[in-house]
């Protein structure tokens, strides 16, 4: 950690700096400079929290810290690429890039099962379904729950597709477990931390979405929540970020991809679904996030879009996502992967 | 809801459009425009976000709704402003700006009590501290739990102070409401659907902040989950959203006090602390947020804060919150109000 | 435009905005509602805006507009993509995606011709490269100006390339029109109106960067100052928004490129040097602009980035520059293109 | 200058790191950390630009600037608080809070007089009106030019109020100057470098407007343009910042206040009409801006309001302007300032 004096910090001000910086277990080491000294606190990073608190010292301008909060997710603790088992024959993070499908909520026994079948048949490897749904109003559709979690048990029966369903309370978390092969965490519960506790106790390998208004460095110390409870399959997911745009529903950050490719070695992948809000643009994007490295994309199918109970607008039929995996193709080819 | 339709929809799509409007149990009233057609589809809201899916269908270029999400948080249902009762003496949303203050976590009992006296003697109204503690980091401070709750029990009873502290999981929500006077929903958990609901069910009052990127309207929609639960006593704190600017931790968004005031009726106050993430900016922006029309402000207070355990850079020492009550009161004076 | 009356509304005040609305020349058309009434205003668009201050009408609620803002750029008035000729050889907005590459600013003849060669053998179609550099410090290196023009003008000479060069004030727009292939409008000055007005009168292809802060209608907006100037030759360029993420330098929105395509004829090129502010990032993200539809891609190349008198952090070396393009024509033969 | 190398720099890149440090002149100071070192370049500031290339140089893993990249405009140079004479009786920075006040543009003389009359008459100590206005459509009223000054003039000889007006092109800058008091630079000018070259080149006071995405310290940065050129009298304009939050036509960010007044010695006014967007939340913003602070305010009044050219839904009609005036004034006293 940096420490920045004032221009005209006082000499007992440095002193008293550098002996908080000693009692907490640090070296000091002071630069002198033309207009203003600098001083680093040299150390293990454990317990640099309470630096920052030197902020608020007397004679002191600004803190920088030099080392990234997050240690478990980061590149420097595991260097090689993290790929996360699903089943006998699905993996996150290999050379395979990996396409989930499906409605965004489980509406009934024939709408799951009839899309299970469509994606299966397009090329999916994963079926995707909300039974518990986290909706802006509370007066909208909130799932089917336990009933919504047996219709996609029976869904991956009948297609062979695992299951990735969204968690949203500690309290059920071990439930959806049991029904399901991933465990998503939404993007309104990317900074829930006692439900990230929660599934990080569990065995289940967990996709964690990007909060609306999460910076990447925000999103690994999510990560580091669930690592840190020793669950290590987490995979990480860009699904737009809130910003001034409004013909988009969220910002595509594809950037995100290389920027977290460069900082950890949990598998990324990309929503073109949430981010765009519209399905005509979802296939672009799909095709842009393979091209930027990601390792997988969850696209939103539904038979029948415009009699959708939620996100209908975004929502692909099962012949479009058919034709979109067909094209997408190409592009796991040009990066030399697979799909 | 207008649903705009494409400058070349066909008369077939219109049609489409115009069955599926009464097909929903809305009426549907075309008008010709110039370039395209709009069809107004007018009934009762309820079942609206089912209309919203009619934007996947052909010729269809947007959809506006008209109707605002919620109900029982507008001031459609009720016009005269909500004044939340805490304690015999304390109330907000009065004519009386309240005032809260304490640190950001409970550290031990000296601690609590130390502030707790402090603030009270300058004329703060109700004491905050948290006992469970939401960080970024996993590797951070967590919060003293139920151990913390006590503590701030004591502290009320010393001081006859009410207590505001944070609830983090709906499986602690009743133990916290046990203990304190108002229950805290942060800003990561703005969104937390399950933890509103939770708290919705419960007979105290609670403060809810708004998420980092949360719209007004996003954050009547939580409203009104805790609302729709039957719990009427809601709170709304503006504390500050996430922008592009650096300089302080986040943006005070002051405008949403006066837009708040139009749609709703629920009361309004203002954390600086959080907001600004500077102690140094916190006065000045306590007048301000008073002088916009807040019903009180939440500040962070800590008798070492070089020493805190978090968020040092961002608390009052006890004798600089003193005199900033002190000057606040001439703002309060020059609103027609008191604190 | 449709008119929101508030729920109390009173006749009169209806009436009110009804003869409003006829006194501007369009017709009224009342929808009564269930809880508050809609009026539309049919008629020709040209005027609307004196139509937004209905909205300080007593008994208005809000106001929506139907209508595009923009014409000239929109679709309506032209439904075949817009090819821009630039030389004998080089268009853009045609099946072949174009390449522009160079150094951020033009530092003497040895880098430009250097780097002219360089991106001319790895297969770039034009050179970029700033001889008025718009700089956030007045005491960074400005451009070197008319000199900087006359070395473009001899790279161009020997490398056979087009030029593409920055405007930044309208008395030496003709200047750089003189000298250079394409007129390029910065990020900064993608809302000076005079400037916009200058070029449109100009004979030159117009290269107009969106703004940090501009949403996508906007730049739109910004378009229709040069094509209702009589100028039709403009490309857009995306090149990242401003965010409060840090961890690149814009946040690169090739969500853009989908709904530009939707939204107009004009052909839209990316920038992910300044977008993503590091050249690490750069081939990812040109990857991923190709494969969302681009039809062109902006880089900077320096031969020695680490002594570059800007942007050095952001700049590939030719080799690297050569091996991105490479690979990019993957990525361009996967949509159907070339490069 | 601090340069932070990676955990798996080698000695070969320090070392080079080191002496790319002393080429430029500047001294290296190493500090050996646990897990990375960290290398200070310690010198004087200038050409601190060309070190920032640094960040491309292998071994290197980021950079982090100490000093501020402004000088003239930050209280390092000048400690005291800058008083902007505007005429006999105006001074901006003082302890009298500054009330500018007008239409958006003018539109007619008898709109004009009648204004500068009223406002006059309410208090406000500078008249301000649109001559030449930048619009975002090329379709709508562009002002009234030269003809505009001219009334402008006239308003001020009736009303004795000192004009303020925008300035949009370098070319017409002198002509602004010749007619008014206070050149403008509008928000989508902010970073027209060589608009604010030109103005600070002239010896009128300039009103500074931030840009809708513009950091504080970038607008310090092009205060910085103005004040190089040797015009001293620079006055900075918070008027909202584009954000996420649609209630508001932009974020008005008041926090920028006690910030700036700790950066610069520079004065700062308000303007609330642009950054709410609507009349109805001009006057608590008002009162807020004055608590925070500011040294003055900036406010759309027009006759008639919804009748106005541009900008109708967020004027003031007289009336209510003076009632807001009426109520100022104990905000100003509150802060020990008066009006």
């Amino acid at each position: 950690m940096i420490i920045v004096m004032k221009p005209d910090a006082t000499e007992k001000e440095k002193e008293d700096v550098i002996s908080r910086i000693k009692e907490y277990g640090y070296r000091p080491h002071i630069i002198q400079g033309t207009t203003r000294d600098v001083i680093g606190a040299v150390g293990d990073e454990r317990g640099k929290f309470i630096l920052q608190s030197l902020e608020s010292m007397n004679g002191v301008e600004k803190i920088v810290p030099i080392l990234k909060p997050y240690k478990l997710a980061s590149k420097e603790v595991k260097k090689e690429a993290s790929i996360i088992k699903i089943s006998e024959n699905v993996s996150i993070g290999g050379s395979k890039i990996v396409v989930m499908a499906g409605p965004c909520a489980v509406e009934n026994e024939e709408q799951i099962i009839k899309v299970a079948q469509a994606v299966k048949e397009a090329g999916a490897d994963i079926l995707r379904g909300g039974a518990f749904k986290p909706r802006t109003s509370p007066y909208t559709f909130q799932g089917m729950k336990k009933e919504g979690l047996k219709l996609l048990s029976k869904a991956r029966k009948i297609s062979g597709l695992p299951i990735v369903t969204e968690v949203v309370n500690p309290e059920t978390a071990e439930l959806v477990a049991e029904y399901s092969d991933i465990l998503q965490i939404g993007t309104r519960n990317a900074q829930n931390y006692e439900l990230l506790k929660r599934v990080g106790k569990l065995k289940k390998p967990v996709l964690l979405k990007r909060g609306m208004s999460m910076t990447i460095q925000e999103l690994l110390m999510s990560a580091e929540y669930i690592l840190s409870e020793s669950n290590r399959s987490v995979i990480l997911c860009e699904r737009g970020i809130r910003t001034f745009e409004t013909k988009t529903r969220n910002t595509l950050d594809l950037s995100a991809i290389p920027v977290l490719k460069e900082e950890t070695h949990l598998p990324v992948i990309v929503d073109p679904s949430h981010a765009t809000g519209y399905s005509k643009y979802v296939p672009s994007m799909s095709y842009a996030a393979v091209a930027a490295g990601a390792d997988g994309i969850m696209i939103e199918v539904h038979p029948d879009p415009d009699k959708a109970f939620s996100d209908g607008q975004q929502s692909l039929t099962p012949e479009k996502f058919a034709s979109m995996l067909q094209m997408l193709r190409n592009f796991a080819i040009a990066t030399g992967r697979e799909i």
